[in-house]
């Protein structure tokens, strides 16, 4: 059976209205029903009067819908519609997708293994032998699958991958992720400097750097002709890791697409790599990429922990955006990222996860971090205020902006997805934090790790499920309106009662009399 | 049927070995069986050469004991032993049970909810009004209830618990974990300071505040006589919230049992808390409570993030010992306690998730915020350099140490519980990882939230557990060898082949040829 025309969602709708610069971001939390068309996965419009099965019916009913799984007529014309609830009994929520917008797919395996090391070791420690297997495509494809599953199960509907620098496996990251259908951004790693990377894992020219990200482009332009779900990003390692030559070869072929094409990199991330690259070069960390014209408004820059304020303006003029990676900063010791003084330089900012630097494929553990940061920076300078470090300070709704508004800003797709507004695409996840907890005894009601107790707000289980929830919150997840990833029991609401009735198709003709049979719970 | 005499566990153990002092703890890993007399709980032997069913079997034989479920005669005098298993193909083992030096009970229905409020505002705003509803026991019940149920799922075997002024709830708590079965020290809070606590939620005298944590004392001594599973602990809440007569008070009923109760309270948290101390009592707020006589070799200092060098001292001197409350101290913006600092001046460390400063009821949470937040200290002071700062970071042995060994010796249980030494109590868990993913397509093997390939060092997999792990993996918790929280399928080998077999009886007194019928699979 064909997918209908439309899937109404039902229930609570949470996301971050988009605003151009700053913090102080206030969670928009609205109840009703949203439609999308199945056709292009957009939001094609929304109810928020829409509060009871009645208020859904003659909703319905005005819209001249037929309810999928009623059974009405198969002759009808009438455009049919499928009904997915969050259910008030539940806590649940349609929140939007999350964006993770610097991960390293092949490090999984290694997340959770840093020891007590710092960047530059961990490096020749951890990474570069793992990359280094993934010239087995066999490996590579178990280990992108599972990459894959998890981050869906995560919420993670965006994802701005680092793979290795092996074409095919690179060119599978890609197959993979369009047939799960999760949007990705695919960047085969450029990497030719013979002084700080491995004989035998490194490209062996500049000139093998461009050519080989040129097969995964074309590979990836191959399946993918429009976009739709994978495009490539070009992946000059770091400054220490790339040659001038590779990097001005990697600068010239963005530009020889309309659009130019999508780059990330790595910046400032720890002080002995910031001194190394300024004594390598001659100056600092972000003129090195100005110079080399990897500076972009489709420029990634992964974690910008320690840029001065010249480099912040550089950045700002040159329009390239900020990956802030807060779980793998603090793992490796790198630093607190200012992000207040990033987003009042100008500066556009998402979060990533920098799986394996980071420990957690989760975005959501990096809206925690974020937010747990934040409220630390005040400590690493004795000048900084009450009042400053008070505004400073991201809250949940800053950083839930950051994981959703703001990384589709660094994968320019503002305004495309990231919320909910008309037009947008259903990129979304359905959240669950269970049943209320209060009348329970010992040992019940265990199915997550977030407790509501019944007397919180709606803000409040919003906040709730920020610091304490994880992927078993995560119910259901779509990308371009599809599902990708579902947890546990069936989503859509159950009309079988309607489909044993011969009455049932009168849902397309507005019968008054209908919400006696039917089996949905009102909504409070 | 009567539990039998011994139940014998299989597997890998890990703990950390109890050190004096310092860091750089390393996980001791052992493969092979470790039996528990069931009679008192207590670690009777073990033997690290058994690591086959084999080798199993004749351990069996030559102690002369029958195995629970095989058909021996019932009128066999053999011992009996049960047999729980870690297994290695769910890359299972059993580690120390966490010890909670410091959480908040009745603060739990609002873990996550903090905003973006520092301490003060947040006692005022959040915890106060919170605590204050204990006065109705019923809430009591069911806050509590849940309390326990969710800290022994996540393996907190002991806790160190604040309750509220309310004698009915804090005796109800006591009543409750004794019930569960969960080690705890039980503290009525003592607040009386007019000037800093709400009129509807403090004692209403220095003499009122003594009076009725008396009556606690004599609850808990009535329910349990020696101690077994509760304990009264005296809890001064802090400071800014005791009166000089009630501290002075508080102190004196310490002294009048044998051996000296149990102190807890806060010390240092937040900088403008320390100010205000200061500016009230004219002293540090070391000395505040040295001066009354609160600093004890029993005593609980939560937080003492910004301790001065002389305060240290002067901890050291009486030998009292520090909470580290990671979690908690970054949620509220507190700063970063110095752990290492502390260890070199002599003071004893462990672990706290101070719920609902702390978002989280779980140390292991709370083993990754020490590590993550020892990795960052480095960066609240220019002058440290690489080495000193590597000195400061805290590994996985480290915090787990901290989570274990550490809090035994903060609830003057160290011998008794936090490792696997001969004649300690069996207070542990069963962790359990799941089995290896590396051969799985999407979506497979995702009962919990750690990913092991197949390829890691069983040092490598705890680290896994640390920084993935949650409640999913506690497969099974046991405080002084009795089973006090389950998940899952059942525990014990399966021996029902053994009671179908004529034969079975013949365990008792050692069948060479048994192996060719039961079901055991082979350790690797």
């Amino acid at each position: 059976m064909s997918s209908p025309p439309y899937t109404l969602y039902f229930g609570t709708f949470v996301h971050l209205p988009r605003e151009k610069t700053g913090l102080n971001h206030e969670l928009a939390i609205q109840h009703g029903a949203l439609w999308v068309s199945n056709a292009d996965g957009r939001i094609q419009g929304f109810d928020w009067n829409v509060h009871s099965d009645e208020d859904l019916l003659a909703l319905i009913t005005s819209k001249g819908w037929v309810v999928e799984g009623s059974s009405a007529p198969t002759f009808s014309k009438r455009p049919r519609v499928r009904i997915v609830k969050a259910e008030e009994e539940r806590n649940e929520f349609f929140f939007p997708g999350f964006i993770d917008t610097h991960i390293h797919a092949p490090q999984y395996p290694n997340a959770g293994l840093f020891g007590s090391l710092t960047l530059l070791e961990w490096l020749q420690t951890y990474t570069f032998p793992m990359e280094k297997s993934f010239q087995d495509t066999h490996r590579a494809r178990a280990v992108y699958n599972r990459v894959i599953a998890r981050t869906l199960a995560n919420g993670t509907t965006c994802a701005s991958y680092f793979a290795t620098i092996h074409v095919p496996a690179t060119n599978l990251l890609a197959d993979l992720c369009k047939r799960a259908g999760q949007r990705a951004l695919i960047g085969r790693v450029c990497m030719d400097r013979t002084d700080q990377t491995p004989a035998d894992y490194r490209d062996e020219s500049p000139a093998a750097s461009v050519a080989l990200t040129r097969d995964v482009i074309n590979h990836i332009r191959t399946i993918d002709p429009n976009g739709e779900f994978v495009k490539p990003v070009l992946t000059p390692r770091f400054a220490l890791a790339c040659s001038k030559d590779a990097m001005h070869g990697v600068a010239a072929l963005a530009k020889k697409f309309d659009p130019p094409l999508h780059i990330q990199t790595h910046i400032s991330e720890n002080k002995n790599e910031v001194a190394a690259v300024e004594s390598i070069y001659g100056m600092s960390y972000a003129d090195v990429y100005a110079t080399h014209e990897l500076l972009t408004p489709r420029t990634i820059l992964a974690h910008a922990v320690h840029l001065s304020d010249a480099e912040k303006a550089t950045v700002r003029a040159r329009g390239a955006k900020v990956s802030h990676c807060p779980a793998s900063n603090s793992a490796l010791g790198s630093g607190i990222c200012p992000v207040r003084g990033l987003l009042d330089a100008g500066i556009q900012v998402g979060l990533g996860t920098d799986v394996s630097g980071g420990y957690d494929a989760s975005v959501l553990e990096n809206v925690r971090q974020a937010c747990l940061v934040s409220r630390l920076y005040r400590h690493t300078d004795a000048s900084i205020t009450d009042d400053e470090a008070q505004r400073m300070t991201l809250s949940v709704g800053d950083a839930l902006y950051l994981a959703t508004r703001g990384g589709a800003e660094l994968v320019d797709l503002a305004g495309e997805v990231g919320g909910f507004d008309l037009g947008m695409s259903w990129d979304a996840q359905l959240i669950s934090l269970g049943g209320d907890v209060s009348d329970l005894v010992t040992g019940g009601g265990d199915e997550n790790r977030v407790d509501v107790f019944g007397t919180e707000s709606w803000g409040e289980k919003v906040e709730k499920w920020v610091w304490n929830g994880d992927d078993r919150n995560v119910r259901a997840v779509w990308v371009r309106g599809k599902l990708v990833h579902r947890r546990g029991g069936s989503l859509q609401k159950d009309c079988s009662a309607w489909s044993s009735s011969s009455w049932g198709w009168l849902w397309g003709v507005g019968a008054v009399t209908i919400g006696a049979f039917i089996t949905l719970r009102r909504l409070k």
